[in-house]
């Protein structure tokens, strides 16, 4: 049999080509009503026609393709934010390449020379240092970038967490269980996100004395070692902050090594939710950002993007919220003084 | 300026356009010598010459895409596979399309329409169920696919783990901490790998009596609730294999809400070793699979395939490796038993 074209559609359903083909693109430009895109989507399936994306690419110099850059698969806030960002991009006529930076620039700078190469028609990027040379040169070209979670020296769009909501609640948490020595181990200073969240702890804490400590990386090794480090030197510290969810997992192992029991002798409170904070023992008491819509609106924001490349896209700040579960409990000063 | 083309690149590397074209496209067939591949790629590089892989998509015909399907990107157990699966992919000039399946049928199969709509060159399928009509069509089709982790009733290339290797030194270390009531808490029987690991469960622990339960997913919430049945009605079981580390991670939360502590009333083995597995508390003795191996050797066998199609491609069955941490110690049969 001959392959299906859009004019056996069209004649299905008794419009012109032109109609059925916006019908079933919703990229194209033109509105059509609700009833005549109903009308010609029944047609299209019940012919089994479906979309050739590669063709309409040919014809309209879109690859369908946004690239996206995240710093590493492997740390567990990214598969949430994929899997919005997947659901939005498919459901527009997108598909997302993923690669993993590394953090790395040189890497990331290969990364983007890849995906241009394939004409990405847009970048999610999720892995932007404070001065990120690969965004700077895409916004430069005039290329639809979304920023996600991490913010750079250049302006562009993005979708971040208002995480001064959550860094507020989790400190009036502690407060209210009588803690006063709180510190705030967070991570590396060339993320923006590190200098967002140290400035929310700080003006929660204000006018207390805040005691702040850096993490290598958002890694759990590189959080056991700076927590070894701080609970040593400041005895004092009954509750601690983390810079995100795995840095607190590293806060566990090193509260094993010195003995400490958590809550009892520390209390601890993560950032992000991931997929397995409730799931370690105790569950961890976290501040919790939508990492699934995070992308889903990252996904958003790029596809109008690319259709109205004039429109004026405005960034946008999700709601953090604290949720609390077995991590966090009453001060026991005496306890952790003589430990 | 003009667009830089391959000719540009020819002449400046002294060589004739088509031998320019390949020593920069490893997929073109035709040999070049090791000095001319760098002469023309120095050419290039100096140049500022970035190989167009849309424009070689039309005259080769050739997407350069595979698409990958996992059943969700949150399991912990996919995100190192699909970064194995990146790097190699990238090395030959393909970019992968990833799609989570949530097992579902329906969904695997709209997926797979979109995929083939973007001629998706070939298929890394880690969701296959066991009578799975995606993988169906893709072979009666001729498409070339590499099936992954799980196998299903259809013949294809695979990447699969030795898991019998991995159970049996689980067993053996059970059994030399003087374990006898072994439980094995597995996964859902429509899963290939549920069926293979039940199996060397029953090999491993012959002529002994096995206790096999079941989770109705591989998911720590499923696990959880199994694992407390399963305690419940045998009460004289002082060791568990779970069919995965999630599902051992469920095992956790059900001792604790059982009052026991980990190994001193129940050990507990998982399989995988996912990212997080050494950070659980007490840490995860597991048999683990090399999980950015299978998506490295998954994505060479899908590039030979498609490289020549002739060629007869052998699946793979990687080692596994038992790797003892806390979950794991000796018997106290009297404490469990009257617990």
């Amino acid at each position: 049999v001959d392959r299906l074209t859009i004019k056996d559609v069209a004649r299905a359903a008794g419009v012109h080509p032109a109609t059925a083909s916006r019908a079933l693109n919703p990229r194209l430009p033109g509105r059509i009503s609700a009833e005549t895109t109903e009308r010609v989507t029944r047609a299209a399936a019940a012919l089994g026609y479906v979309v050739d994306p590669v063709g309409r690419s040919l014809r309209t110099q879109r690859s369908g393709t946004i690239g996206v850059l995240v710093p590493d698969l492997l740390n567990p806030f990214y598969p949430p934010v994929l899997r919005g960002v997947e659901g939005v991009l498919r459901e527009n006529g997108f598909e997302a390449l993923i690669a993993s930076t590394d953090n790395d620039v040189r890497r990331e700078a290969g990364l983007l020379d890849v995906f241009r190469g394939r004409r990405c028609e847009g970048y999610l990027v999720a892995s932007a240092s404070r001065r990120d040379e690969t965004v700077r040169s895409l916004v430069r070209d005039g290329v639809p970038v979304v920023l996600v979670n991490r913010l750079t020296d250049v302006d562009a769009p993005s979708v971040t967490s208002d995480d001064a909501q959550g860094i507020g609640a989790a400190v009036a948490h502690l407060r209210g269980l009588g803690h006063t020595a709180i510190a705030h181990l967070t991570g590396p200073a060339d993320i923006s996100v590190t200098g967002r969240r140290e400035k929310a702890f700080r003006a929660a804490l204000a006018p207390g004395r805040p005691i702040v400590a850096r993490a290598a990386q958002y890694t759990a090794a590189a959080g056991e070692a700076a927590c070894l480090t701080l609970l040593r030197k400041r005895p004092e510290v009954t509750a601690i902050l983390a810079g995100n969810d795995l840095i607190a997992v590293g806060c566990y192992a090193a509260f094993g090594r010195l003995g400490l029991s958590c809550p009892r002798d520390v209390s601890l409170i993560g950032i992000n939710d991931m997929p397995l904070a409730e799931w370690l023992r105790p569950a961890l008491t976290t501040v919790a950002i939508p990492q699934q819509l995070m992308g889903a609106q990252a996904a958003r924001l790029i596809v109008a993007t690319i259709n109205n490349p004039q429109a004026a896209v405005r960034s946008i700040a999700l709601d953090t919220a604290l949720i609390v579960r077995g991590s966090t409990g009453p001060v026991r000063p005496a306890t952790r003084s003589s430990a």
